[in-house]
């Protein structure tokens, strides 16, 4: 590993805008790596976080005996925590974003003009991508190496909670990425100027090309309302699925009970049955019985709570709130268009699926209920970049512009034209 | 023409957010329709507009008087009116959009994954699309015919030098709108609640989906930074030719030439010429020359001037002015990195064009430059969404999310993910 400027100059004696200036420096040249240059950066990374236990794990307890002291959570002190398994899985991980083809200069379009002129459309890096999150040392890694991949320099707020965790990790990533020959102002946390820097962030436009909020859904809405700087929201799930009229019973079954129990701490995880009234006496006791089977809670309303005798009743709440834990909400509607409408007014527009045989029910759901990922007969957990085949998770926009649904590598980069001519001048 | 709610509710007696309501429950019977209504509510728009001078020009002639009243520059006033020859170009604006195939529905990209889901991402509507804009009607018309197009319903704030003239067109557009059967509320203008309006437009984030700024720059500097919106830039263009060691004399002569006086009022003409050091004696005697005899100003810096006589010293804001006029900077860099390294500094990332004949200078250039459009041999004119074919010029995005460069109507479009199943579970 060779000397640079990440052991000889101190980290704290540099402005926040000292280290934004950097990140643009560095992220020109990024923009010109090749990929087989900041694959060796990540293989770097992965080798160095999977050998850096020694210098991770002490100041990851530093940060959960803060935890503990501030009263964190259980639950955000197990986010918190790094272990040698999960650091081993951290570094894996880095290793498969290596694999990942490099989305930089692939041609989106392109065409030879009337005129002779050449022109095509390649993606380009943002430039400097920043990144707000909360108590998650894993979303460090995450961030950073995809950031890398895709040409980008990295800005992190990681959070008071987890900063000496964040610290080593960028300390290492640093050094790892400088020893390949990168520059090691690639990536930068700014943990150390505390909220006031997330705030000076958010203002920063023209030196951070695109923010990207992680954790709550009020970390995400601050960012998404006081960002200066463009957003990609990564936004909440409140998901439902529609049994229409035809519904097969068993994929009714199969569907709701995959969706709501498979993993429901998730985004894509179910939230609200709709039931079409031809069929809930049908079709609700089963899919109800199976899900109380399982421990869920189910939060119906007084139609369901007659054909289901052991749920709670469903208050208005109920309705947009995004459980995370083995909650269902369940409502009887008169047809597809109470259902949609239902969706309509609820739904974070994320991901919705009816379950139907009846083709012209399907095709009008696909068609009218306007969320990220819309399906037929599927469960919403499908709604994964991993599960799509994109090779990374960026995360799952909801938001319209720029990208929506499951992002891969690609939404991280933009693009731009390249036109090719002999002299060529407008008549 | 059937009798709608055009006639019978007035527009005035609606607040905002009732506009706002209206457009976005429009949008959801746009989303849905077919090209062949909506081609036929644009050929209504412009049989209207052709045939509307009656109801058009007294009201422009209104609008016409209050500017003249209120100290509106000559060149506002000519921007503001409208006669029988403008009427009949805008009306065949609108013939052409019509012809442009539909963005909706496209699909994107598709594939079946290996557990046999099929997915698919198609092109959707935005929803609602917001457009604030000064003193040009022809924009109402355009940004009403594109969104229209694209599935999209639009909100318009026109400015009040146009209003009377804005409130007449977008009567005449809902009347031939609704002729066909599709929503009136699908456009509206909402010039009646003046700056505030346009402050509560920027803040109508759910019910807007996107907002386009129109006009100068510190209008879309106010929309880029107050906006919670979403919105798409088209910025200014600070617009660089860069004149390389090996550049051949005629197409320098011609790009410069073509860059800057073919069109000067526009944001892809030309700003900045900067010459390699190695050739700054062979080509700027001749290409300054040809410039000024067509009455181009020339604002050069000292070593320029010891070339060329009829310069004016260039100060340092000549660098980052965009002119608009017949007004040419110029500047003499030691090589391919100090043009570059101008570039960064001073560009607004528009365009900017290399004349070389070396390779490795043209290669460089291309990817070093990270502007919307880059260019080697041809004049910067041509970034322009009807010279690259795309039928229609909605704007040209200076910004890196969603779209950059010259934007089509695809670029008025989001996406959704469409699945389809049988029962399918996650693993």
């Amino acid at each position: 590993m060779t000397e640079t400027a990440v052991s000889t100059r101190p980290v704290t004696a540099r402005t926040l805008t000292d280290k934004l200036v950097a990140a643009r420096a560095a992220s020109i040249t990024l923009a010109t790596a090749t990929a087989d240059l900041k694959n060796s950066a990540l293989r770097a990374i992965a080798a160095a976080v999977a050998a850096g236990a020694e210098r991770i794990i002490p100041a990851n307890e530093r940060d959960l005996e803060n935890g503990r002291s501030n009263g964190l959570s259980v639950a955000l002190q197990d986010r918190l925590r790094l272990d040698e398994d999960r650091l081993a899985a951290l570094a894996s991980a880095v290793v498969e974003i290596a694999a990942i083809p490099d989305p930089v200069g692939e041609s989106v379009r392109g065409r030879t003009l009337p005129n002779g002129l050449r022109i095509s459309e390649v993606r380009v890096p943002f430039g400097v991508v920043g990144a707000i999150y909360e108590a998650r040392p894993n979303v460090t890694v995450d961030i950073a190496s995809l950031a890398l991949k895709s040409g980008n320099a990295a800005v992190l707020r990681g959070g008071s909670a987890a900063e000496n965790t964040n610290r080593v990790l960028v300390e290492l990533i640093q050094e790892a990425i400088a020893s390949v020959g990168l520059p090691a102002d690639s990536v930068q946390t700014i943990d150390e100027f505390g909220r006031e820097g997330a705030r000076e962030l958010m203002q920063a436009r023209g030196l951070v090309d695109v923010l990207i909020p992680r954790g709550s859904a009020s970390l995400i809405s601050t960012v998404v309302l006081e960002s200066k700087v463009p957003v990609i929201e990564t936004g909440a799930g409140v998901v439902h699925v529609f049994l229409d009229e035809s519904a097969d019973e068993e994929w009714a079954i199969a569907i709701t009970h995959n969706a709501k129990v498979q993993r429901p701490s998730v985004c894509n995880a179910l939230e609200t049955i709709l039931v079409h009234r031809a069929s809930a006496a049908r079709l609700l006791p089963a899919v109800l019985g199976r899900l109380r089977a399982s421990g869920v809670t189910v939060h119906g309303d007084r139609a369901t709570l007659d054909l289901f005798a052991d749920a709670e009743l469903a208050t208005e709440e109920d309705w947009s709130t995004e459980y995370m834990s083995l909650d269902v909400s369940v409502r009887i509607v008169d047809d597809l268009d109470s259902a949609i409408e239902h969706i309509r007014q609820y739904s974070t527009h994320h991901t919705e699926s009816i379950v139907t045989n009846d083709v012209i029910s399907a095709e009008r759901f696909l068609a009218e209920v306007d969320s990220a990922v819309v399906m037929v007969n599927a469960s919403t957990r499908f709604t994964d970049g991993g599960e799509f085949g994109f090779g990374a998770e960026v995360g799952i926009s909801t938001q319209k512009l720029h990208a929506r649904g499951p992002m891969g590598l690609s939404e991280l980069t933009s693009t731009k034209w390249i036109v090719r001519g002999s002299g060529h001048v407008r008549g």
